[in-house]
């Protein structure tokens, strides 16, 4: 679903990573999705400087990126970074890179966090955590002097919750079914399902906090974001939401015409 | 800290359990802080009728009503109650006296919930949760037709958080000391702690949700209750706090003069 672009800062025709892939004088060769979250995340790695402390998201699109910066660790290009991974699977990534690592109660400032999105609006509010480390990501995004966002432009929307894809709510395992009823029940046209794991005989999906995930779908969409954030977290059992609202500064977005910066 | 009562629908003079503890014509024996807590206990129950289901509190007077209703059912007094307990303490104690239980998937309406608080303001708003257990209370008793509060008269306050004591907030273990410090900026003149446990040599105290408690102490009150309360629940890693805002439908105060009953 691609939205038209708002509020583009520049874009860069024909971007790529190390060699052009499409030069004009032989036959355009498409690039696939995953070359665009791979061009995107690169362009994002360029907003990391040596002696920063960097936010590592989780994600197909964000493990390019930490795999790019464990790079320009490897080539000496960057030095004096700490990392501070959003889940375990982004840990294990970064510790397997060699990249050092630290957390939120060391390091309470993070300098440039990078993350991938399920869906970015006009106004670049976010969904996240269809891939289940939506809190850890928040929690450390939320303390990042800028949060670099990194999609291919599939994830471009009009308005969130509207892609018909889910709205992933983080709850207690305690009579988890009842705060899905309850969340169900704060929105005309809601539905509401505990995410569960075709790996583990369609038991429910344990995030790295030992939670489970609600998954949100709306029939009608939001409606106003801020006041459904409200709503949501006031539901007893409720401990956060995949919604990202005023949070990400810049969205690197590729697409197959070239790199779009979206900024604040 | 004793403070006039609000609303008092009627006091019961010299109420008492079986036997009056201050015959007029006898030396007054002083009731202790645990014989209020027994009699509070005790007239809640009254509130409970056969076929009902009863959110069974936590804590040292909640648990003298849980006992009081084993006591009913075992005369044959009360018949076809279901419990829902609010604690792995009360589960167990519900448990070792035979009362039936279930949970909120199953039962997801409650018809009366008996629990006791740490502060109770002029307009029925509660602190609860130093016992450690507010999160399930709060599920538990946000789903009640009637939540009945048993206290004694050293419970009531004039504003919540003006007593001294904590308000505790229920959070995720990953980087809590963070979180503790995002909640201590919320607010002037706050402090905030992670709560310990002295039996584990200073360890975190963990919830029966596997959870840390951040506890709140405020020099200057909370000031607006529902202000804070969704400032304090926007904090990435916050799970619920034990501010109890508009929930409490009958508090049932036991004095030295007798039982006050204090209704919305």
């Amino acid at each position: 679903m691609a939205i038209p672009l708002p509020r583009c800062l520049y874009t860069e025709k024909g971007a790529s990573m190390s060699s052009p892939p499409c030069p004009s004088s032989s036959p355009a060769i498409p690039l696939s999705q995953e070359d665009l979250k791979k061009i995107a995340a690169h362009k994002a790695v360029d907003y990391v400087k040596s002696g920063m402390v960097i936010g590592l998201g989780t994600g197909s699109t964000a493990q390019h990126a930490v795999a790019r910066i464990a790079e320009l660790l490897n080539q000496g290009e960057l030095t004096n970074i700490i990392g501070i991974p959003t889940s375990k699977q982004t840990l294990d990534q970064a510790v397997a890179l060699g990249i050092p690592l630290s957390d939120l109660d060391d390091h309470p400032t993070v300098d440039v966090a990078i993350d991938g999105a399920d869906e970015v609006d006009t106004e670049l509010n976010l969904i996240k955590g269809r891939g289940g480390s939506l809190l850890r990501e928040k929690m450390v995004e939320a303390s990042a002097k800028k949060f670099i966002v990194i999609v291919d432009e599939s994830k471009l929307v009009r308005g969130l919750g509207s892609s018909g894809h889910a709205l992933p709510v983080e709850v207690v395992p305690f009579c988890a079914k009842n705060t899905a009823r309850k969340l169900e029940r704060l929105f005309d046209g809601c539905k509401a399902e505990i995410r569960v794991c075709r790996q583990r005989n369609g038991e429910p999906f344990v995030t790295d906090n030992a939670n489970y995930i609600v998954n949100l779908f709306f029939e009608k969409g939001i409606g106003n974001l801020e006041a459904a954030s409200e709503r949501i977290l006031g539901v007893e059992g409720v401990i956060e939401h995949g919604m990202f609202l005023g949070m990400a500064t810049t969205v690197v977005v590729a697409g197959k015409s070239g790199v779009t910066f979206l900024d604040k």
